[in-house]
C-alpha cells in the first residue's frame, strides 16, 4: 500500500504530540488583553514526514498538533482571553486544507488517524467556545478550501473578505474523489444548516463560493471589503468578548513539559505508565493514585500548577493514548489498571466537585471529559482489570465504564495479602464527563432501565466489592482467584486473534448507544464513510484521484455505483 | 474482484423483485383467522446465483425478496391478520443467516445492495408492526445465527426454545471478520437495550447464548421448553392479537402482477417509464398522472384494487428503483420527471388525505412512505427536472424534495405552447412521508428556519411557478429557456464524471440532516462501517476470513489497527 515507506522528517523515531509555542513552526499565538490571535503561517519545509511541501497553508498532522496545543494553552494559561481570532499570514490564502501529497502517500491507518485527531482538534474549538467561553472568529482573507474551510466551520463566526477572489470551498469530491474529512459535510448541513441541495452544489464545485451568495447560503456569517476588514474584525471581537461567559482572571496554570521517557516497550510518566507486550499485542496503561491529599483551596491548586494530580494524569493519559494510536499500530488492546490509595483519589474528586464553579477547576473537568472522549473513539479494544491494590474511583472509574469489557476480582489472590479490590462512585460519574453523543457512560450503560442509574447513584461514596459491582451492573464479569488468570488470559488471547477491522467496526457501533449529536455523527458516520472511500481504488488506487492529483493526468474511475 | 463472474441461476438475465406466494421456494405463508404463520424452509437448491447451496435455512437475496413480498401482501391482502408468527420448518435450526459462500463470491456492489435490501425488509417488519398493527413473534427452535438472529431482532417478541441447544448468536466478527450486516449491532443495543459490554461479549463468541442468560441479557424475550413451546406461542399470539391496533376488515387489495416490460434500455409499466441512456449513464424515470379522477369512496377504491393510481405508481416505482439498484450498476443518476394533468393528481392526494383513517388508505400512504425512503437511501444521484407538462403535486412533489438537485423551468420553452410548469403542495408534503430519520423532506429542507416551512404550508393548493418555488426554497435552481438546456446538460455530464464512491459518501451524509433514529443509524452508520469492512483484505482478500471460511485454513490477518 502507498506510503508504507514514509519517513519522518529530521530523523524522528515517532510522532510526538508534545509541543509548546516556543517550538511552533506553523502558528503564531499572540495575546492582547481579552483577545488572542492565532495566525496560521505554515512553514512549507516543516512537514512531519519527508517527501512533500506544505504549500499554501496546507497542513499535515504536525501543523494540527500545534493548533491543538495552542487551543489547550489558551484555556489553561490565558484566563483573560475571551475571543480568539483565527487568521492567515499568507497573502490571498487562508488555508488550502490537508496536504494532498501527504494524503496520497500515507498509509490507510495514518490517513484515518490523521482525520481522527484533526476532528478532535476541531471539536476542541467548539468545546472551548461552549464550555470555556473562548469564542472563535475566523477571518477568511483568501481561499479556504477543504480542511481550511472545515477549520473555519468549527469556529463561531466566519468573516469572508469580499474582494472578488476570497472564497470558501469543499472541493474534495470533484477534485480528489474523497470526502471532506474533518466534519465538513456534517457541519455544513447540521451546524450551519445550509440547505441540502445548496450543500450538494457547494460540495461538487472546485472553485467554491464567494461574496453575497456565501452569506445567503449560510456558508459564512458575513462579508467585508478589504478596506473595512480590520475594522469589522475589531467590532466583532468586541461584541463577542462582551457576550463571552469566560469567568477566568488572575493566573492560569502553565502547561509545563511532561515528565516522560519513551523506551522500546514502555512509556513512563509521573503517574501514568504504559507497558507494551508486542508478542501479545497488548498495551497496559497503569494509573497511580496521588500520594498527597488535594490542596486546601484554589490558591493551593494554582501553586501546584500542572502537577495537580487530576491535571497531570489527564495530560499524561492523553499523550499516552495519542502516542499509542499513531505510533503503535499493531497494538490490539489497551488494558487499564490503577493502583494506590483510594482515599486520595476520592479527595481529589471531591475537590473537583466542590470547586466546580471556579474557571480553572472547570477547565480540568472539561479536559478530563475530552480525554475520556478520546478514549471512547480510539479504535483499540478497551479493557479494565480491577485487581487488589487498584483505585478505580470516580474519575478513574470512568475508564471501567469506557471499557468494552471489564473484569474484577472477587476476594483476594492467593499469596497476596492486599484486601479485595473495590470500586467507588463519586459525583464525577454522574454528569461532568458526557460521551460525544451526550450521555454519560453510566447513562449509556443503564439505558434499559434508568432505575439502575439511581441504584448506582445511591451508592456514591461506598466501597463496592466485585460481587456487588456485578450485581449493580458496573462491570462485565466478577471472577474469583481460581478463574481469574485463565479467563482473563483466554479473553485477551482470543480478542487479539480477531480481525482488527471487524473489531473496529463492532466497537464503534456498540460504544455509542442511543442518541446522536453532531459530534458523534462526525465520528461514527462521516468517519466510517470516509474510511470506506479511503479504501476505494477510485481514490487511492494507482490511477485514483488522490494519486493522480497534480500529475496532469485525469484519474481513471470504476463507474460502478455501490 | 471476487464474484464478477457470478451467474444467475436458471439462465435469468436479471434479478427480479416480483414474486407471489404461488412461486415461493423458501417460505410458506399460512393464514388462520387473525394469525398468519410465515415458515422459513429454504430450498437448498433455490439460490439466486449458481455456485452455492442454501443449507440450514441460510439465505440470499432471492430468499429475502420472497419475505419482503409476503410481508407486503400481509398488509394489503389480509386485513384480519393481527399477528404474524415467524418460524422455521427445519429441525433444530431457525436460520443460519446470510449464506457465506454467496457472500464470499459476491462483488462488493452486490454485497452492499444485498444488505441494503435486507435492511429495508427488516425495517418493513417493524414498520408493519408500528403502523399496520401486524405484530411479529419469532419462534427460535434451534440456531438463530447472524442474519437469522437479526431477522428475529426485527420482530416484536422472540421466544427461544429452552432445550440446551437452541441459541441466538452474532458470530460474524469472530467467524467471518465482518459485521452483522442487517442492523444486528444497532438493534441489540438500541432496540433491545442489551448492555454494551454484554453485547460486546455476545458479538465475539461463535456459539451464541442460550437459555436463561439469553433472557437476563435481554437478547430474547422468553424461553420455553419444547414441551410447552406450542402452548406458549398460542398464548402470546392471543395476547398480541388482543393488543393489536389493526383495524382492517373485509376485503383487501390483491397485489396482482405488475404490467411490466423490460427492454434493453427501457422498462415500461402502466404509469412509470424508465429510459436508460448508457452512454450518459443516466436513467430517466417518468411518472404519468392518472387519467381519471379518484373513486368516490372506499368501495370504489376496493373495486379499482391494485390499479388505484397511487398504489399502482408506488408499486411500479418501487420495482423500478430496486431493478436499477441491483441490475444497472453503472447508472450514475436517476432523473425524475412527471407528466399529465395536475388536477387528477391533486384529487388523488385529497382522497388519500380524506380517507386516511381507513386501513387500506393507511396502507397505501405507508407504502408511499417506504418507497420514498427507499429512494432516499439509493446510492445514485437523484435529480428532479420540472418542465412544462409536468405534474409534481403533493406525493409526486416529494420526488423533487428527495432529489439532491432540482431544476425548474421559468416560463415556456421556445416552440412549445404548453404553459409554464408549476408545482403544487398538498397535505401529503407535511407529515405522512417522514424520512428514515423522522423528519419530513420539507422539515429537513427548512431546518435553518422553521418559518420557511410555515410559509410553504400556507401555499397548499396553489400552482407555484418556478420563480415563486425558488423564492420559497422548494427547488435548487429556476432557469429560463435560454439557460435550461446548457445548464442541465453541463450538470449531468459533470456529475457523472465524478467518482461514484465519493458521491455515495457525500450524498449519504447530506441527505440526512439533523436527528437520527435507529433506522437512520442502521443505514448511514452501521452500513458505512460494513461497507468499509467489506473492502478490507482481512475479510474479503484471498486469505481473508470470508474467503477461507469452511476451507479448514485459518484466515491470515494484517493486524494493523486502523
Amino acid at each position: 500500500m502507498a506510503g508504507e515507506d514514509r519517513v519522518l522528517a529530521g530523523g524522528a523515531k515517532y510522532i510526538d504530540f508534545q509541543t509548546d509555542p516556543s517550538r511552533y513552526r506553523h502558528w503564531k499565538l499572540g495575546v492582547d488583553g481579552d483577545v488572542a490571535t492565532l495566525t496560521m503561517d505554515v512553514d512549507e519545509n516543516g512537514g512531519l514526514f519527508e517527501g512533500y511541501q506544505l504549500k499554501l497553508n496546507s497542513y499535515d498532522l504536525g501543523v494540527d498538533i500545534e493548533l491543538a496545543d495552542a487551543v489547550q494553552r489558551l484555556r489553561f494559561e490565558y484566563p483573560d482571553v475571551k475571543v480568539v481570532v483565527l487568521r492567515s499570514a499568507k497573502n490571498r490564502v487562508f488555508c488550502a486544507g490537508a496536504n494532498i501529497r501527504m494524503l496520497a502517500g500515507s498509509t490507510h491507518a495514518h490517513k484515518v488517524n490523521f482525520c481522527k485527531f484533526t476532528n478532535e482538534t476541531r471539536n476542541g474549538l467548539e468545546d472551548s467556545s461552549e464550555n470555556s467561553g473562548q469564542r472563535f472568529i475566523t477571518v477568511v482573507n483568501g481561499t479556504a478550501a477543504g480542511g481550511g474551510y472545515e477549520l473555519a466551520l468549527a469556529t463561531d463566526h466566519i468573516i469572508l473578505a469580499d474582494d472578488g477572489a476570497a472564497a470558501v470551498a469543499l472541493p474534495e469530491v470533484p477534485l480528489l474523489a474523497v470526502l471532506p474529512g474533518t466534519g465538513g459535510l456534517t457541519r455544513v448541513v447540521d451546524k450551519r444548516k445550509v440547505r441540502r441541495d445548496h450543500a450538494d452544489y457547494f460540495c461538487t464545485i472546485e472553485e467554491g463560493i464567494k461574496g453575497k451568495r456565501a452569506v445567503q447560503w449560510r456558508l459564512v456569517d458575513e462579508i467585508a471589503p478589504n478596506s473595512r476588514l480590520e475594522a469589522r474584525i475589531a467590532e466583532r471581537t468586541k461584541e463577542f468578548a462582551a457576550a463571552s461567559k469566560r469567568s477566568g482572571s488572575g493566573t492560569g496554570i502553565a502547561l509545563t513539559p511532561l515528565d516522560r521517557s519513551i523506551g522500546e516497550n514502555s512509556i513512563r510518566y509521573g503517574f501514568v505508565s504504559v507497558d507494551i507486550d508486542r508478542a501479545e499485542r497488548i498495551a497496559t496503561i497503569s494509573i497511580r493514585a496521588p500520594e498527597t491529599p488535594p490542596p486546601a483551596d484554589i490558591d493551593g491548586l494554582i501553586a501546584r500548577g500542572a502537577s495537580f494530580w487530576p491535571l497531570q494524569v489527564a495530560r499524561e493519559l492523553d499523550d499516552a493514548i495519542l502516542h499509542l494510536r499513531i505510533n503503535e499500530l499493531e497494538i490490539a488492546m489497551l488494558v487499564f489498571k490503577s493502583h494506590g490509595d483510594r482515599a486520595d483519589v476520592v479527595a481529589h474528586d471531591a475537590f473537583l466537585d466542590t470547586h466546580k464553579a471556579h474557571w480553572l477547576v472547570n477547565e480540568i473537568r472539561q479536559y478530563w471529559k475530552r480525554v475520556l472522549k478520546r478514549i471512547d473513539v480510539t479504535s483499540r479494544t478497551l479493557v479494565a482489570l480491577v485487581e487488589p491494590g487498584s483505585c478505580f474511583v470516580g474519575t478513574l472509574a470512568e475508564l471501567v465504564f469506557a471499557a468494552d469489557r471489564s473484569y474484577m476480582l472477587i476476594g483476594q489472590k492467593q499469596g497476596d495479602n492486599r484486601p479485595p479490590p473495590t470500586i467507588e462512585l463519586t459525583a464525577m460519574n454522574f454528569g461532568p464527563y458526557p460521551m460525544s453523543h451526550g450521555l454519560t457512560r453510566l447513562q449509556s450503560r443503564f439505558q434499559a432501565d434508568p432505575s439502575d442509574l439511581e441504584r448506582a447513584q445511591a451508592r456514591i461514596g461506598e466501597a463496592i466489592d466485585a460481587e456487588q459491582a456485578e450485581q449493580l451492573g458496573l462491570l462485565t464479569f466478577a471472577l474469583d482467584d481460581i478463574d481469574w488468570d485463565d479467563e482473563v488470559r483466554v479473553f485477551l488471547e482470543e480478542r487479539t486473534s480477531f480481525s482488527p477491522d471487524g473489531l473496529t467496526g463492532m466497537e464503534a457501533n456498540l460504544r455509542f448507544v442511543g442518541p446522536e449529536t453532531m459530534e458523534s455523527k462526525i465520528f461514527s458516520r462521516l468517519t466510517a464513510w470516509q474510511n470506506w472511500i479511503f479504501q476505494r481504488p477510485n481514490a487511492v488506487g494507482e490511477n485514483g484521484a488522490l494519486r493522480r492529483y497534480g500529475s496532469g493526468e485525469r484519474p481513471l474511475f470504476d463507474m460502478t455505483r455501490v
